[in-house]
């Protein structure tokens, strides 16, 4: 199936309008945009995937109560302040950004999905937001998606956004996204958000279905520092006004809908990796030939998560004694020696002994910014791929201090 | 129950000799010593605890297999070239060390344990090592015990050996031990090694048991960064030479062995986090009232091991939000409004929610070269503690190559 990119980002498909503006979250003195709103013209069927983070954000829990309750229609989020750790006045403040918002676009408050993103433990600063949550309707223009997107950044340097447009059904679908990055990426927020709309004519189930697919393709593929943030979120809106038959799950056309939908995600979960701060390799690391789908998983995050590993690939070192060393305790079944790893097709390891390839052409493909290594255990037909990044010192650098948040925040 | 620190190192117990050399494993260029060899005169009972990573080194294959059919009575380490990934040939470089030294020293071959720590998939430069082979038995002294722990160093900065005294069961009782580095803290080399030498009376149940639990009581308590070595080793010697009635398992002498034991490998374990190379700071985790240990245990391991945590250590920050979100994603059973944070006894976060203490307060706690973090859960009676560090830039690009020992290996 064929995908034309077009422009747009969430504001792509029919219907959607998007907005945002500044209320000084993150700093007073120093405002930008930090606060955005997503809307749809018409009523929506929607799906989310949350943190599996056993302490969750208010606006995390808060959502996925709404989202049980109602389809939503619109999405409120911020950025600056992850509204985490902040206990009863915590769920009260997302309660109230969602109730603002949805009083100004004549919406129930349950139709209004809360997301935030920012420093952890402080209370949101309620008494800036207001005014801006009151205003926030008024932002909305059909050409806002990249208004959203930039609200949503944090330490992201690149806009993550995305639209295309493809053929389901005979009718023309379009499907927006963006988001921002994730765990490492973004350490001090270590938070990824993603939001996807679509004018499809989509039954609530396939949208469900195809985002929970599409998620563990892309968001649940990528694998900067096994960090999970508290406020980890997807949410997809479908808004039907591309018209024609319902698209129901099991359907062929529900299976180009999916397959359209992990285009998107994994091309913004792509971006996110390449877009780490401080990061300067993306890793693509297949893992095939294990016994089990779960044991060729355990292996590539057991290699995608080493400090060992990631050091060696901020240096260009063809380290794989680092890689083989990672597998062997990451719990998989494996047999040391059976197995082979390369780096872009070039064998480094054969049968777990060094191989032949001279060690100059190894270090050429690492030094390059962008690699493939393939780990084979050859013991069955098991894959699975991750898409990773290097460990910097300027990484830890980046990320020693939190302090100038509190500094703001008026603590001392 | 009381100790005395005495000198000597391995060699403190009666009647063990410790020598060493250099032979120019890493670097034929520029020799230091590093090849050594432990020897008691007597017979001996043994025990050993090693790596559970499924990639192990050959010595460590080679080991197993002496100590499952004889007890150990000398062993033989080197360092520079870690002996693993080697295959068939790495098995035989491991037991021409053993036979080589056997035969010099008229034992079995399978009295003798093998050690190697360096890098991993280069074979052992046997060509250099034979010649230093043979004369090692010509090395022994009765106080060689800092040769042997100074030839195990590789990143190590500081030499790592202990010896006390005790009186069980009206006999002095002298334990002696040597380590290196273990993890992240010796990143290029990555392992861990440590040789205990007894002059007790001990049956050899009670010195497996003893060893076991004080293993689990110590390098089990160190967590760097997670990652585990193919060639981590413990071993452990008794000759009986301070007399006495055997100490059998079970008994009030073999409990006081083990607390002796415990309290020896327990320093060594904390001076190898304290020399982490590009290291700035000593944690100590505890964490308590989670409702079985396993989650105690998960709890503690998902703080020290995340690299965010680690970073914040690093700069100072008392940043509970990020240690609350690993406590989050560690998947021990956890209700968020109970947890309290403390540094150095004042408590950052109370029912997850941020504390009164003022953040000043606890940025002098964090600023510190050593300071402790108590993580209550308040669901239940188990508690853990670990010995940690944090991450450096510095770490990262120490750790960016280890391209000089390929090419000191002639490789290109």
């Amino acid at each position: 199936m064929s995908f034309k990119k077009v422009k747009g980002g969430v504001c792509a498909p029919k219907g959607f309008l998007g907005g945002a503006l500044g209320c000084g979250i993150k700093d007073p003195a120093n405002p930008r945009t930090d606060l955005t709103l997503i809307y749809s013209q018409h009523p929506c069927v929607s799906a989310g995937t949350f943190t599996t983070n056993r302490v969750k954000a208010a606006p995390v829990k808060v959502t996925q109560a709404h989202l049980r309750a109602l389809d939503l229609r619109a999405i409120v989020a911020n950025s600056g302040n992850a509204n985490a750790c902040t206990g009863v006045r915590g769920i009260e403040d997302a309660r109230t950004m969602a109730k603002t918002v949805a009083a100004s676009l004549g919406l129930r408050q349950r139709e209004v999905g809360v997301c935030s993103t920012g420093v952890i433990g402080l209370p949101l600063p309620m008494e800036r937001m207001e005014p801006g949550l009151a205003k926030l309707a008024d932002q909305l223009t059909g050409n806002g998606g990249s208004e959203v997107a930039s609200a949503i950044m944090t330490s992201d340097t690149t806009l993550k956004e995305i639209a295309v447009s493809t053929t389901i059904g005979g009718r023309t679908v379009h499907i927006g996204a963006c988001a921002k990055g994730a765990g490492m990426i973004c350490p001090s927020m270590a938070t990824m958000l993603c939001f996807v709309t679509t004018d499809a004519n989509i039954s609530k189930s396939c949208l469900q279905k195809s985002l929970l697919e599409a998620v563990e393709g892309s968001f649940n593929r990528i694998c900067i520092d096994g960090d999970m943030s508290t406020n980890d979120t997807v949410l997809a809106l479908a808004n039907g006004q591309a018209g024609g038959k319902p698209i129901a799950r099991r359907s062929k056309a529900c299976r180009e809908f999916s397959e359209a939908l992990q285009h998107v995600l994994l091309e913004l979960a792509k971006a996110c990796v390449r877009d780490g701060e401080r990061v300067s390799k993306f890793v693509t690391l297949e893992v095939r030939g294990a016994s089990v789908y779960l044991d060729a998983k355990k292996v590539a995050e057991a290699i995608a998560k080493s400090a060992l590993v990631k050091s060696s690939w901020n240096g260009g070192d063809p380290n794989w004694g680092r890689i083989i060393h990672a597998i062997g305790y990451s719990r998989a079944r494996i047999r040391e020696e059976l197995i082979d790893i390369s780096y872009n097709g070039k064998t480094a390891c054969e049968g777990g002994l060094m191989a032949k390839t001279p060690i100059k052409a190894l270090r050429d493909i690492a030094a390059r910014d962008s690699f493939t290594i393939t780990v084979n255990l050859h013991l069955g037909k098991a894959d699975y791929t991750i898409y990773t990044s290097d460990i910097s010192p300027e990484y830890i650098d980046f990320n020693r201090s939190e302090y100038s948040y509190w500094k703001n925040a008026g603590l001392k």
